[in-house]
């Protein structure tokens, strides 16, 4: 039996959560352009609500589920975006989130998800003690387990960022994303393999964290050494399921220095004047490495998210 | 003969620069909503050609002179934004910008002019060496002058933001600019009055370069004595056209203090994810500030601008 979700999910999915998460617009930049020598698309998730991606998987992750089975309200163990996400997603729902933190999380991040009324569950900084923590949670309040990435709903719902760029700029060359985990990269992999296969499906990852790369290269998952990249989202070996959907789909992952990752950033955020985090300037830095391969093509970039701490930026 | 621009003027202007300006987006934000009891209506000026509203006064300027009479280029000084869009209005119509900025500028504000092929001319950081230098180029050279806000060309050019917001939002309860030399402030005045009079114009301005707010009390031009603001394109002292209409037609001038500027700045970024110069700030802070009279109102706010170094950030 297969969990790669079908096309007939991802329409459901979309119908699912439409009420729940902005239709976020797609963006051009003509100097932009002219730097590249493409035609770049940039579908903006960093104006989604939470400010990422993240609050597609979340929310079909929940609403997939039948209301009597949301009782208990939902946990998981993240600092960044998805807990954000799942806390934004529980509060829409009207049910609790408890959210397994490491006690040394970035204060910022803290009052995000508290912010979305998020229950925070501190714990020791390492993947022994979140697991731990957020067990015995679930054993003790009911609480439905929402994965970050290595899920059938979550990479479901994420599919639906590309499934809106591409019926909005339907004949794209190229759609590139980041990979950390790989719910997104994953989640486009399948769309575009159901609604538009002649795209070319690229990934972006930081060389510092080329677990994705590695693993597309030994025919399996190679899990992540050196996670000291500032991309703080792609921090994560890929998923088990994501590895399938994305080695069966992706031709090529581009790793790009972290030079270029802060490089591309500014770039969007002089040019364009949008905040991204430095985890979606990665595929722009991967446009930018390999301008050769993009001339003259069209190419829809995800922007995945917005949230930075402005206290705390690479630009000098 | 009065030269207070007519409705007429600012509907040929906006059609005359329509070709060389970008429609900006009108966005809104729930969250901000929330925080202020407000219903707002950010203009993305921010996103205009060459990041500021000022490519609107400058274009319009250019090209209301027929094509004989721009061969000899254009001249002015700044070092703003105003700098950067008669650079590129010029290039735009194939002709000469010169540009006189003093010669302690941020290099990154040189930088964007030189980046449009504006000619820079130093000269010292004083009034008196801004002026002799820019005469001294208009007599060897023939170029026009392009004055940043005390001109009917100019102001009529920057009221074609206030009529793209109003056509698009049109029953407006109030429209908030900020005011520096009143380029803007008496272009939005001007709309307001022509299609919109039950519409409330509001200005906003820095606390400690608070000429407006003095002038309008004293019911004459009170000069700025103090410039050290961080809100940069706010430093210069109302001109006189702008003043005539902005007494005649603007009802309040809030000001704000430095720190409700970066605190309003530093909303607007992490809650909506777009880059905002600190003068544009300026308005949000006075909504800020002011709540209760924008209670339950419907509200536009035109965000001046996105050209910030961002190696120098006001946050912590």
């Amino acid at each position: 039996m297969s969990t790669i979700p079908s096309w007939s999910d991802i329409k459901i999915a979309h119908s699912r959560i439409k009420k729940y998460i902005t239709e976020t617009p797609t963006i051009t930049s003509s100097t932009i352009d002219d730097i590249t020598g493409a035609t770049l698309f940039f579908k903006c998730e960093n104006f989604q609500k939470t400010g990422s991606f993240k609050m597609r998987g979340a929310s079909n992750a929940i609403f997939s589920l039948p209301p009597e089975k949301r009782l208990n309200g939902f946990a998981t163990h993240s600092s960044g975006n998805h807990a954000q996400a799942v806390a934004y997603a529980c509060k829409t729902a009207g049910v609790k989130a408890y959210i397994v933190m490491p006690h040394n999380a970035p204060k910022v991040k803290i009052d995000a998800v508290r912010n979305y009324d998020g229950e925070i569950h501190f714990c020791e900084p390492n993947e022994a003690a979140r697991l731990k923590t957020c067990q015995d949670i679930i054993a003790r309040t009911g609480a439905v387990f929402i994965p970050p990435f290595d899920d059938a709903a979550v990479i479901t719902g994420q599919a639906t960022a590309s499934k809106e760029l591409l019926e909005s700029i339907p004949d794209l060359d190229f759609i590139l994303a980041p990979v950390g985990g790989g719910g997104l990269a994953s989640g486009t992999a399948l769309t575009v393999k159901y609604i538009s296969p002649t795209t070319q499906v690229i990934l972006g990852e930081p060389e510092i964290v080329n677990d994705t790369y590695l693993s597309l290269k030994a025919g399996k998952i190679i899990p992540v050494t050196n996670t000291n990249t500032i991309a703080d989202g792609l921090k994560t070996t890929i998923g088990k399921l994501n590895y399938e959907i994305i080695s069966a789909n992706v031709k090529e992952v581009i790793p790009v220095s972290e030079e270029e990752i802060i490089a591309a950033m500014r770039m969007i955020w002089e040019r364009m004047k949008i905040i991204i985090e430095p985890s979606c300037a990665v595929p722009f830095a991967a446009v930018l490495r390999r301008k050769e391969l993009f001339l003259g093509k069209k190419v829809g970039i995800i922007l995945t998210g917005g949230n930075v701490d402005l206290g705390n930026l690479p630009f000098s």
